[in-house]
């Protein structure tokens, strides 16, 4: 069982409330930390463990400095998230750079940044040798192509866009081998959201057997072994968080039984986790400032999807909370909508609440990872600013809230006025 | 069966794409405005028609003044949309303002704009009183909770947001009429991306039963009789494009059966069509830059969703075409795929396509509606350049492509640079 907390108490989130009103985005400093070493230490058993945190679940510098701090790497898929890992100091293999269909310019930018190249194909590196650009560290995208190996939510690994076939992948090895890189990493991204230990040790067994074979068969020492992401966020209440420490000593038992035996112990061990690692520890704090019953009860908020997408773009479950009115017993069954003009823009459906009144604080859980990062600007609408609430109680602001002027920033159109 | 087109020869489009670089965004000032010319044609019986064009749908004022210029209103449903309205120069009642959950900022913009302020609910006009606000032009959203109106794209009407229930709707008005406001309107929204004329012409009875019932019971002259968009695109090939001249046919003779023997002749009848207005005259003008054979064959595209979310958020069918290979054998079954690291980043699955070669043109049709005003920036990936092609043949930039000092722009952090 899940369960839901705010990162401060109810006074100091009004007074929060107070200084910036609302709507906005709260971020934990502690609650990240906290949970980022919890992460690693399920893992501490390892030589060379590292965690890179995949950017595009929140693409905030401010929380990336956080966890750069925590020895955590970057995971990076274009050259805005390169240079958000650079701006927050991270240099050569604490960057690995995970893109597809990848523009020319953006290797470029990798393989300045000595990142670690991660290529679904290796024509990709062809064209990079072509160009005159010879990355120092590379790494190969495995995909099983099996109906056993990943979940229901990243679907059949052989629908998916990423990664190379077995025989590839030998191949792949080979060419760069014969290219004389030294730095060959095997990476994998078969699971998403996933709670479960054993789909995710199950990642872990295929990708310690794909390296013992593949030492076998090409002499390759992996230089880096990476799991891929995908541990979950425990959003609903019947939920559980995984249990990082019973991982650790899963992943453990199959590194004692098939990588170590085949010589590779001290490869470096990676995840890529984004959404686990701030998902929890950040919260859309929004007000009710309408309600109204037709053939349902509405609520609604004085945000929209722009702020969060998933709910309306996947029907994915949040956690709502009503400020104040936590344990009062929950009477009413309401749709907390957005303001768009779009019928999806639903927070949440069919959801038993206390009684909300307009003016009532309203907090979404668990929106610290694709949320502010997934936001559009559909209907003219604009995201909010995020907040951080720090180790030492205070908070500051890491974004402001989008203004008219950076809707239009794209458009020179005369007359065109910034209010009415 | 629909036919598909490009808006210019294969020449001319080259000459494009070399000035300008792929990805783009295309659209064709001729066929819209032939467009929303027949449209308008199929309504001419009527003393009063007007189509109120969707903002939602595309958001340059370039277009939005081309639209004006046919006569066209705006459908707008935020600030900045009232802003591009007024840009182009509407004003009044040429503006329709139709929110829900709307902050008060919101509404007197609409108000100092002079809009028609259409309502979900009473209690949205006794805040704008209790505000000092007093809109001169009010229309109320009705809702009618039937399964039987409505279709599969917006789904149930009771599971709707918007508007309000029959007695509600009576309760509104009185409340109006006792107010003294003169101008008041009927709207619903029942269906949307509709190509059968009955389930288009079926809101248009309701509506128009709505008006006559209401003109008995509260002696309502209604000013605006808004029967909503919903106008589909056909973007398969076995769809049929919608026939206005059928459908002005099919609206006509309810017309003269219910709404002129009761008196309401001469309403403004409306639409607020924005899909079929602009959609099939955009197309997403793209460069293959990669391929690769793994479990499927891949085409690798040089944009991603942040330019056309609706394939991978709704599964929705965009028609594609390869310049020049147009009749060419489709001999290949592709997926072809953006760059983003998210699976869902298609823009077409299992697509029986001519053999596509890198460097390849690659077409995605009916991009004009929902497509560049849906993006989003995940990844850290920038939405692209939108091109008019003017009637005369010349070509103008009408939005620049976004950068990354644009995705950067909500940020303040220490070293954050903007190339590598």
């Amino acid at each position: 069982m899940r369960r839901y907390s705010l990162p401060c108490s109810e006074t100091r989130l009004r007074e929060i409330i107070s200084a910036y009103g609302t709507p906005f985005h709260l971020y934990d400093e502690r609650g990240m930390r906290e949970n980022v070493r919890q992460l690693q230490a399920a893992f501490s058993w390892h030589p060379d463990f590292k965690e890179y945190f995949a950017v595009k679940a929140n693409a905030n510098p401010h929380l990336l400095e956080i966890l750069a701090a925590e020895g955590c790497g970057a995971d990076c898929s274009s050259l805005p998230e390169l240079l958000l890992a650079d701006a927050v100091g991270l240099r050569g293999e604490e960057i690995l750079f995970s893109s597809n269909n990848t523009p020319l310019m953006e290797y470029e930018a990798a393989v300045a940044a000595g990142a670690i190249v991660n290529v679904d194909d290796v024509s990709h590196l062809e064209k990079l040798q072509a160009a005159g650009l010879r990355p120092e560290r590379i790494c190969f995208r495995y995909n099983p192509g099996k109906s056993g190996i990943g979940n229901a939510f990243i679907g059949d690994p052989r629908e998916a866009k990423y990664g190379m076939t077995r025989p590839q992948l030998t191949a792949a090895i080979r060419w760069a081998q014969a290219q004389g890189i030294e730095y060959i990493g095997l990476h994998t991204m078969v699971v998403s959201n996933e709670l479960a230990t054993e789909a995710l040790t199950a990642t872990a067994e295929m990708m310690f057997r794909l390296a013992a074979e593949l030492h076998e068969e090409t002499g390759l020492r992996p230089s880096l072994l990476d799991l891929g992401g995908g541990i979950g966020v425990a959003y609903r209440p019947t939920e559980t968080p995984l249990d990082y420490a019973a991982y650790g000593v899963a992943v453990r038992r199959l590194y004692e039984e098939i990588l170590r035996p085949a010589g590779l112990g001290d490869c470096r061990l990676a995840l890529e986790c984004g959404r686990v690692i701030t998902g929890s520890y950040g919260w859309l704090v929004m007000r009710a400032i309408h309600h109204k019953h037709t053939y349902k009860n509405y609520i609604g908020a004085d945000t929209c999807m722009a702020d969060l997408m998933r709910p309306g773009m996947y029907g994915a479950y949040h956690y709502m909370t009503v400020l104040g009115k936590e344990t009062a017993p929950k009477t009413q069954v309401y749709d907390i909508v957005g303001s768009l003009c779009e019928n999806n823009d639903k927070f949440a459906v069919d959801r038993e609440l206390p009684e909300i009144e307009d003016g009532d604080i309203l907090i979404v859980h668990d929106t610290g990872a694709h949320g502010y990062a997934m936001g559009f600007h559909y209907n003219g609408k604009l995201r909010s600013r995020e907040l951080l609430l720090q180790e030492d109680g205070t908070v500051r602001e890491i974004r402001r809230a989008e203004t008219i002027e950076d809707y239009f920033a794209t458009l020179t159109y005369p007359g065109l006025k910034r209010s009415m």
